[in-house]
């Protein structure tokens, strides 16, 4: 994920946006993003949602995951290491039943 | 990422959990993880929201993060070229003033 | 709030939308709202959000209010009762420290 | 509304909150039980979400209309009117088809 990042704190530097970029701002930025994608499913089922060209749904996604992106870059978090360690504790908490 | 989503969708279908896992629910889920994230900022600066461990932090971006994922794997994207055609779009839209 | 009801469900089944007003889509729509509301206040302090007429924050709480309305009505509950309930109970949770 | 509102705003001053509640963690706010209300129906349809009693539904509601009434009272805003001009404006962008 490297090179994304790279890309993005680019993209943010050229345009002297460093400045703004508080953690607070980035964290509400997801949820606007988060809600814009989820705006392709009001009032519709997935098959519904899926019959108009699903670039909006894709483009939103990419939105979600540059400012979770530059979230995790500000925080000096490894998103890779912290979704394994979630997946172990959600094993714990969810134990497989046969 | 590759092995981040094997090791979500063996989570999942180990737990019999695929048939719930509707693109909508899937959008649902991302927006109510990100406003988990965007709670630990509420009433507080960067600076208070940091003064307790960030561990709650790190998870609730797991969690954003694993949702995307499983979102991007039901629907064939690949997250990482989504992100990079975002950003050129994003170029053109916002340009570098000199 | 009675009036206000009125006028709203009146809206919805002149246009016949009265069958898509399921519950999960109606908390949907007060989640996308309130996102809107909220956009208005991303990289802003109060008082930068504020330099621009505010026609738009204001528009934004009332479809946060209208969608919530609904929900309320298709639930048959009585908002102001449980405003005061939930008032009961924070008082109760967070005491006044003299 | 106005009985509603003299209630929260004592509540909020008996607890010296006063201070904390800006415009944009009010707007904050707002969006987090906005998904603690959606919360509520992630994984389930309309049937599944009502089989548990529905009290929490009912109280993330409650705490939706809170803070977007104390958010209202800080802005000198008249929710109720604020409804009808928003309908008269949703009357004319969707027109009734006979």
């Amino acid at each position: 994920m490297k090179n994304m990042i790279d890309a993005i704190t680019k993209f943010r530097d050229e345009r002297g946006w460093k400045g703004n970029h508080d953690l607070k701002d980035l964290a509400i930025s997801i949820s606007l993003e988060a809600n814009e994608l989820l705006e392709n499913f009001q009032w519709k089922s997935d098959q519904e949602a899926l019959q108009s060209p699903d670039q909006n749904i894709k483009e939103e996604m990419a939105d979600v995951f540059i400012y979770l992106l530059q979230m995790a870059d500000k925080m000096n978090v490894d998103l890779e290491e912290e979704v394994f360690k979630k997946m172990k504790k959600n094993a714990i908490k969810y134990p497989v039943t046969k």
